[in-house]
């Protein structure tokens, strides 16, 4: 049995799931949750994800939702399929993938979420984009990436010479970022926008960008 | 030779590890880092974590930071030592651990760590709480916790039957808000109240809990 996605193509969480999927080659079925229609509020839902958020994912009778979380199962799961996206066989790599993961969790995912709200999904909900929070989310994120520049400067990915789900974990976000006129911040960092340019031609991400259409 | 864990014992994300340490039974040694010194923006600091924040974790030759790897390093590098944090031998298990560490630092983390800033740091750095700021955080964690509330009437912890790092990683910053009239926020919800009790006593954390003196 096909292993079966709640989400919707176009949010950055479902598609973060979506690229493990298809870096993994599991199947998997998309099941589409309506937002606008309050669906994710929903009993049905809420029992598969109390926090009444997209994605969630069901795998037999195990139900898992956090995108990180659903991610990090999967690699597990499928090991020796696909791209080895965890290390776990080399303590030291694993390690330091995980301190990586947690830098996008900790460090990068606040500001560009905030840059992403304003600039693309405040819009459709009939919102206009804050100028004040964009500026500051902006800094904060350029000193990221001043880090990850000095990083990419010395290996190829952010964990190591590897591609990983560390890096796996910052197309969605960065994807819409690109949109904007806030895709500078990537632009004008010559180590990061060729890390970029590398791990979004990706064919696993192609495919899963293919429904990103905020 | 010990691991050295640079950071101090006041700092929440410090304490998070050695709360994991000390449940492991590894000996380490604390290297302090004095941050009203600004010894975290400095070189010699910066080497071991680029973003300049403590802790920072040394074992041999390793150099780790980002107090959620550290810990999740620790758990796996120490498996079959003390507590079984992880559950690595049970795909299902350590898929549900996953996914409430992923909860605890998505959903938990934010607005209790700006309410623990705003009630004892802010003041500690001359600044008075933001009455607003604290209003706004504590109805976002009370939410948070309703959730929580449901979960632990159905299991003795989040993950499961079983105590886990996503337990732990919740100990410190709650530590700190229990001192604040937002304990209500716990006291008020019978299971999680129950649960902070339980695992607040467990002697690991009892032990990192000595520094705590913000
Ligand atoms: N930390 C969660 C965040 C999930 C999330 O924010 N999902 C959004 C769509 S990208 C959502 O469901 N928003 C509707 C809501 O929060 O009510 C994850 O990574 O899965
Ligand atoms: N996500 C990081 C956060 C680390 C952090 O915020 N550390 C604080 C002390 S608890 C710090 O070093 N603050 C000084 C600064 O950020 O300049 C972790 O979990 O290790």
């Amino acid at each position: 049995m096909a292993v079966k996605l709640y989400g919707i193509a176009m949010s950055t969480c479902t598609t973060r799931v979506m690229t493990c999927l298809h870096e993994k080659g599991v199947d998997f079925e998309i099941v589409p949750i309506n937002l606008s229609a309050g669906e994710h509020k929903q009993p049905s839902f809420i029992s598969k994800n109390p926090f009444g958020q997209i994605p969630a994912l069901e795998d037999g009778d195990l139900t898992l939702f956090e995108s990180r979380a659903i991610t990090k199962y999967l690699a597990t799961k499928h090991k020796d399929k696909g791209t080895d996206l965890l290390r776990l066989d080399n303590l030291k790599e694993a390690a330091l993938v995980n301190v990586w993961l947690e830098v996008e969790a900790q460090q990068f995912n606040p500001p560009i979420s905030a840059l992403v709200y304003q600039r693309m999904f405040s819009p459709l909900f009939g919102g206009t984009p804050d100028e004040k929070v964009i500026e500051a989310n902006a800094e904060k994120l350029g000193k990221v990436l001043d880090v990850y520049e000095e990083r990419l400067s010395k290996s190829k990915y952010l964990a190591g010479d590897f591609y990983s789900l560390a890096d796996l974990h910052h197309l969605s976000y960065t994807y819409y970022l690109m949109k904007n006129p806030e895709a500078n911040l990537i632009n004008s960092r010559p180590h990061v926008k060729a890390w970029w340019e590398d791990i979004s031609s990706r064919p696993a991400f192609r495919k899963a960008a293919e429904g990103m259409t905020a």
